[in-house]
């Protein structure tokens, strides 16, 4: 099968790269805005062909859309205008601003929303890997919104890359991925700028960080073009998890302050409980 | 040389093992006040013995201080009076109480004050393990305070665990940890709760958790009986560190509540910085 992969990332690279390796996509067409990511996605083996949006979309039978989420909003009704028999599915980290960019439209059937669970705090085409994917969970919004050939196609090609797939409705998929992912990334953000700010001596940083610290500052390094357009496109599940976060962090403060040992305990006793729910199949 | 280890959890049990394993002790007897710590202890071949606190002190040459903080501030006054040559060192994630406890103490020269910036999120004597340490910093505070040999033999010590020293004063050790670890288990205990509290569906925390939200989470798994002591003993460096953080979150909040995004972006080029830091032997 021929496939376009518009916007030449992390994640659409690492797409392209395992589903050439698995025999899925015989040749793959790239296309992106960035000169520097067609380059080195040429370079990598990653594409084989650089071209336009329009000569992709004709050229394809799947569209693959990894841009930004902002972007992608945009162009699905363009590429939905052009599309005969292909499919187009984008893989962007909230699904209700493509949806109801596309309601109605009269090539609906031929688009597939998705959100593989996987990513790293690494961008561009030079962080795409063979090894991503692999046992994780990829969400497939309104799939009976789909046509059932194109859904069908999708389902088999996640399951290629060593997923498996869960559906839900784009409006419940937009509230989860507030709390398992967007407010992790607005945590670790933040804890960035708290030691930066305040621990003037980066000696110290650098030689005291224990793996615990990295860990946290991890999706600190993350690209804040693709992480912008999410925080703005899920606004209000975030805030939502945001004015949560902020509680539960101002309980820990006037525990400490009121040396309050006791429910200091309580409330890391009940933090533990996430062991449960992340190891439950250990 | 015989050596103790006086609390047998992670991180006595670790240091146990490697300095077994190394030669560097010959026999260790191992304290601690939880029978089933003592048990599986000597079933894992952690320690050859299990004695009481006196008795430990007074077949040793060096005796390790690895439980919490807090027992370890009680303890090491008490331990000092016992000795004789032997040398004695804490693991502690504070140093200051410690310090403050044995200021002008008769034998304060045998005292090293130490803190190995490793751990994990599991705890007790079945979480030790022979692949601790290695390469990390161990910080040695008030080093001027120890006497010579027996600061040269704990220098040792740490570097067959494969750690390097780091010299501060105890006072800005505190503050150091208080930015690079003790703030990541407060933001990662808080994130845990804030997920825990709304988000009802275990099964969407279980099947969408992304990598990036275990990492940041992970600690959240630690042990609250280590934890608390430590949030006790640097109070007010802790709450220094959480009120930071907590503006810092404040101003993500009111960029997306404001729909600030051009001041959103310079927020996470920011955080980005925490890169150069944490990566800048690569």
């Amino acid at each position: 099968m021929k496939i376009a992969v518009v916007g030449l990332g992390l994640i659409g690279g690492s797409m392209a790269l395992v589903l050439k390796q698995k025999g899925f996509a015989t040749k793959v067409f790239g296309v992106d805005n960035q000169e520097a990511h067609t380059l080195k996605a040429l370079e990598l083996g990653i594409v084989d062909e650089i071209t336009n949006l329009d000569d992709a979309i004709a050229n394809s039978d799947l569209i693959i859309l990894s841009a930004p989420v902002s972007a992608c909003a945009t162009l699905l009704p363009l590429v939905l205008d052009q599309v005969k028999h292909q499919i187009v599915l984008d893989t962007g980290s909230t699904k209700m601003s493509l949806l109801d960019a596309v309601k109605g439209h009269a090539k609906r059937g031929r688009y597939i929303a998705t959100h593989p669970m996987w990513g790293t705090e690494f961008s561009g085409p030079e962080a795409a890997t063979e090894d991503a994917f692999d046992g994780r969970a990829n969400v497939i919004c309104n799939a009976t919104e789909s046509d059932k050939d194109a859904l069908a196609t999708v389902e088999h090609l996640y399951t290629l890359l060593g997923m498996y797939n869960v559906y839900m409705e784009g409006k419940d998929h937009d509230v989860h991925v507030a709390y398992v992912s967007h407010i992790s990334h607005i945590t670790s953000f933040a804890l960035a700028n708290t030691v930066l700010e305040k621990e003037k001596e980066e000696n110290a940083i650098f030689e005291l960080a224990s793996a615990g610290f990295e860990s946290t500052v991890r999706l600190a390094k993350s690209s804040p073009a693709m992480w912008m357009p999410i925080f703005k496109q899920n606004k209000e599940n975030v805030l939502d998890v945001l004015n949560e976060h902020i509680t539960q962090l101002r309980k820990f403060k006037s525990c400490i302050e009121k040396e309050n040992w006791a429910y200091l305990t309580e409330l890391m006793e009940n933090a533990n409980k996430i062991k449960h729910v992340l190891d439950r199949e250990e």
